[in-house]
């Protein structure tokens, strides 16, 4: 079943403003914002491009001492971190235990659009920030 | 048509070993390398993993000299550049020249799995270095 073939959900873009990094996708490719939303936990604001199945998701920092602040002062605005969505979260998170891998969240927690997610260190996925999201309905008998 | 949509082709990533960095690509996600070329107008040895409809392509520098052994040098191992295929890649040229972007490749030019593709400059692209590819068969009448 596709659903329970893990996918690349989205891929986080951090921009200074979403106003002027949304024109490349909007003018050249051809995408439109389809979902806008403020994530007060992360302080960001989110907006989402549905690019094939895929989304590009271009966060705009709400404040200074935001993640999405930090890392656009230290490496500049780019690629922040790379989400998939895996049909089985927990067991996702287990095998990257076996593979002794650093989870920067040790269960799953919510993130933007009420997913639960679990980010992986960069260190311990070859220099990328990595988000794991479950698959909506994968409790669903197969 | 889906295949005048714009998609995510692939998502390129640079990594010192391809035998090391493939292991969570396989164990935690379950995906397999699908393809495996060896590009030496870039030095690099190229796997591509098949995630969803779209790809990573992990690259292994094959020279020291390598943009992406320089890259790697730089950088530290990560997210390269992401590749979108157009349906029409030369109107995405002329746009991102109009919106007065910097092309890496004035025009386009043959990449990894024969296909073309051109560049973009990641200081036009918010940090991001950006490949353009032709959706095949775009020709075909519509």
């Amino acid at each position: 079943m596709s659903n329970r073939q893990p996918k690349i959900d989205h891929l986080g873009i951090a921009v200074k403003s979403i106003e002027e990094r949304v024109k490349f996708y909007e003018h050249v490719l051809g995408l439109e914002i389809e979902h806008t939303e403020i994530v007060e936990s992360e302080k960001v604001k989110a907006a989402f491009l549905n690019v094939g199945g895929t989304h590009i998701e271009l966060l705009e920092p709400t404040s200074d001492d935001s993640a999405i602040a930090k890392s656009i002062a230290k490496r500049g605005e780019g690629i922040h971190h790379i989400c998939y969505e895996v049909p089985d979260m927990q067991s996702a998170i287990d095998k990257c235990k076996a593979m002794g891998m650093r989870m920067l969240d040790k269960a799953p927690r919510p993130g933007a659009k009420g997913k639960l997610v679990a980010f992986i260190h960069p260190k311990s996925a070859g220099g990328i920030l990595v988000e794991l999201c479950q698959t909506e309905n994968s409790s669903c008998p197969a």
